[in-house]
């Protein structure tokens, strides 16, 4: 059987606590609602730099950010329907340091993925963004090794999907993946709603979903889409269909 | 219901009466087992430039050639399950008249189609490839246009398929799909062995399916892949699935 | 003095009678409040591919869509200050003969343009805007040769800008103009609701402005944009100002 | 107000002492002379890597050629009317420690600067370069992050220029803006005449400079300009102007 | 024995009758004096173009600049030791008609040759350029072939070098090859003095010719190099050498 | 004399103590039989990530495929006639320490290369690659510095070849020069299979290098031609020659 198949383990690497919820939500309901282990791995909780309706408080703290930043990413990820996991690797800029590549690896081995997710390689805008990128690369070479010896075995060779960034046309961000979430928008729409930091974003997302969703019935999908996800594959999909 | 479902319609559109065969003959193959019509126009036999074997004979005229090509062609064409038809436009350089173009959209708007295959868009070594590729992209863009009148109604938006060319590296080629040919090789290898002005070429494109088998495995596919196909789509997909 | 100034004319080369409209309107009427002169040269009506609000009257005719077509653009152009030109050549496929041609040539030598607009140069869903893009690009280079003669002189070395496609990643679309549309946004809307055969478009283009001045704003622009059009341009700026 | 306006701030990243005053001393004098406060970071002194001129005598140490290195930059810039930092960082390779790094936003936050300079993001000769490119766009991340707390507020969203590299065609250098730099030549030209380690390079940038100053006035700028400087941009212009 | 051998036989198409002059004179020069035949084909005059010294001239006509620029580029191609040929095609824009195809095919058979040399493939000031190497790559391919029976047999596979575009870095050239024409510029630069109708040239490329040359000692060439030329190969290079 | 002298020394720069043989065996025996110094250094043995055969074990430790893998090695380089160096930096992930980049930096001054060696600059499935060729451009602008002083003086300019990656389409690898290795590929076939640990291997890039060769064959080389390998220059090649 080939990649036709759902995806039964996904691990997404999110650069600050609430780009997973943004930009692969969708994504995100739609595998656990199939019966996928989803794992998200939340490298900083972005409370420096994408905090901003925290920080409009003056006496905020930046221990309270995190709090808060923790609080509602778990409260998202549990809408979702993913574990999370917080590395606390402080975020504008994310360092990810020599002992944190090392979990990382442990955690790829650990969920034996058949699909990973994470950001770009290069956006101008947003640099931790790429060192997400770069981080996951590296980790999924380390865990696919033989002689890299831990516990779990070496993994396969998962699929990387690269979600939206938020100016895709100044990213080199071309989608190969248009996927529908309607049936989960919801659920999505819920959890972004939890992103209190953020508030401003909702909106956007929301149109964003809606805008692609159009895209996807005009580029031959059923007309019964309404919301999508835009995507951007990696490795070449193995696939026994042709469409 | 989306992409995810097996094509029904598909039209294959080949600059020369070989290249179908060669590059895409696992697709066909593959469609027409799972129930799909394929329709494949040959915009020239390949006469000139294709058929070395048959040029090999001193007293060989092109009517002889083009009508031995018809029939290699056409034997391929029922052995991997599908139509084929021929506009006859000459080869090297092919000529796309203005007639033969309406033809083409005549045979979209009456094929409906759910997914199209040709060349690649840049191809140093074989501008007759280009051409036909464009030609592609303007008559899918005509079928489906409200006002262009005729019996069948207008298309929706089938994928475009780009099957792999001779020097991938040298046309930008770029595979995003790699179609599992396991169960329909042994039909595509008796396709080929029809194309007699071309032996030279069986070998090789038994080799490129078993790297590409390779490749797939190595990306994530089943163990039991043993052939393959590389393609690069035009379009995002739509799907429902991640993977 | 260089290029900082405000152009005094301009011409735009639009593939079907509403591209202008929706995808250049800002820019056209700002630079009739400015005082350029805009010309608008449709090459065609678009009657047959972008017409879709008409073509659901089942009497509709070919000739009643383009003077529908006609009537929609010039009141179009009318609100948004610009004089505009229908050659009628054809869509889907746009066919520029080589006379239409010379007449483009001839008009950019009336105009003396200092700045022109039309589509990109690639997009994989409509051919005619490619055909678009690249007559321009032939019409500058004859209208600037000094032994092409006519009764008008020579023409500089206008700009051109490539106004947004509709899916811009899809079409390797950069913007590097945010053009803030602010001060003339309630004339592009009323332009847009002229064209009563894509209804369905005014509030797709109103979202679009609204998120392009979010974006500019974003990238350091004035406060007070709330709408832009995002363009980019084929050739350097020469200018006097570094932002 | 959108960006048309002359900057009034801005900060260079020079990966060595030198790079600023052949690749940018243009665009530094004419912002200065408009007005604005120029901050020109070295990063080191070239010390190593470009001081050919230096190290001709056999009896040079590191420590005179930086000092001679530090005295020849600091004339440069005080004709260009700029200010000047030394971060003395090492070259071949150039080093940016995590201290140096925070400097830098420290520089950024205290300038509130509407426009930033640097190198391109990948020069195969020079990978010192490139190093300076990617701390700038990190650099200009952080000193926007809300959460990132020092004196100076956070900064708002500056333009990146990207100076000429020496290849340009090598490193994927397209130009976007040919910057007027008649009025300043002069200043320019005794700038580089303080550059002794370099003094072969005088000539060059005399000619590049007459070479792009025709480019611009073949691109459509006014015939006075007899000199420019070729930069591009890496985020779109918000402008009120079409040109 | 691999391509690391002299060419004997070059055939250079030139879209206007000075480009083979600026451009590809060196190497034409080079090469006839290492024993080539090399053919010009001048697919037009440049007589509306590229004839700014002639129109200068307020009574000149079309004929005259014909003749005249006739007599320049056969004095030019005699001085660089190859033969020349004119087929009148008129020029901004370029058209080349079937019958013209075919001969160019017909040259391409006749000459039997291992390199050939044209313009690159995007130029956006210069649309004739484009289709200059579009039509030798379609006439190469047709060459080839087999079955297209002339007098004279198919050819091999020549090299296809693109010369050096006016403004390199907007046409996305990336030179490959930096080629010693220091013992032959002094024929080149006679053969640029014969080009009086575009005198301002000649400087510009002697220039230019000066700064390759340094590039290419920079880039590991001998330190005797004084000139030279870039180009582009199309293919890769089959060599026995590494360097 | 400019570079189509043959090289006489060479480095190349190995991520993993396999890639040289796999990748550049031919061009390395090619180099030494024409009488190059060419000296190898292996950043790290891959020994965790590259040796699956001796994994296959299951007692096997780190220590002991080090040991395996730098005999193996060492007699493949000693059959192709090159020195070999192993600097056991750590693989999956390899890390380039300070120290570690000096010493590749003397090890270039010593060997006064005027040939490199290396992996392409982005394959997306093994980061190690990526960074030996980043390692390799820094190393060779320090070791061009003037200033860094060492007993050997600074080197010139030396070309570097990148070898071909194993999916050459997924890491933008467009070769520029195919290698006719016909005269010492027995001497590649007896160096690959030294490597046990990578045994499947050996016929894959046997076909490979036969591939290769036809493609060379192909594109003019001599029909003599059986094997070649592929390699893709990063600077342009400076040259008395024109094919």
């Amino acid at each position: 059987m080939t990649g036709k198949s759902s995806p039964r383990s996904i691990v997404v690497l999110s650069a600050h606590s609430g780009d997973f919820v943004w930009r692969a939500g969708g994504a995100i309901a739609h595998a656990a609602e199939t019966g996928a282990e989803v794992r998200v791995i939340c490298l900083s909780f972005g409370e420096r730099g994408e905090s901003q309706g925290l920080w409009a408080d003056p006496d905020m703290t930046l221990e309270t950010v995190k709090i808060a930043r923790r609080k509602e990413a778990s409260e998202a990820a549990d809408i979702l329907g993913a574990h999370i996991e917080f590395l606390d690797l402080g975020d504008y800029p994310l360092n990810v340091t020599s002992s944190a590549f090392d979990e990382i690896v442990d955690h790829l081995r650990r969920a034996e993925p058949d699909l990973l997710l994470t950001h770009v390689a290069n956006d101008p805008y947003n640099r931790d963004h790429n060192l997400a990128h770069e981080t996951l690369l590296r980790a999924r070479m380390v865990a696919q090794a033989q002689g890299h010896k831990t516990d779990a075995p070496p993994i396969g060779a998962p699929q990387i999907l690269m979600f939206e960034p938020h100016q895709p046309e100044m990213c080199g961000f071309v989608p190969n993946l248009l996927l529908d979430i309607t049936g989960v928008f919801d659920r999505k729409q819920r959890a972004m709603q939890c992103m209190s930091a953020q508030q401003h974003l909702v909106d956007y997302y929301t149109d964003l979903a809606q805008r692609r969703g159009v895209q996807a019935v005009r580029n031959g999908g059923a007309r019964s889409i309404r919301y999508a996800e835009a995507h951007q594959r990696v490795f070449p999909v193995v696939s026994e269909e042709l469409i």
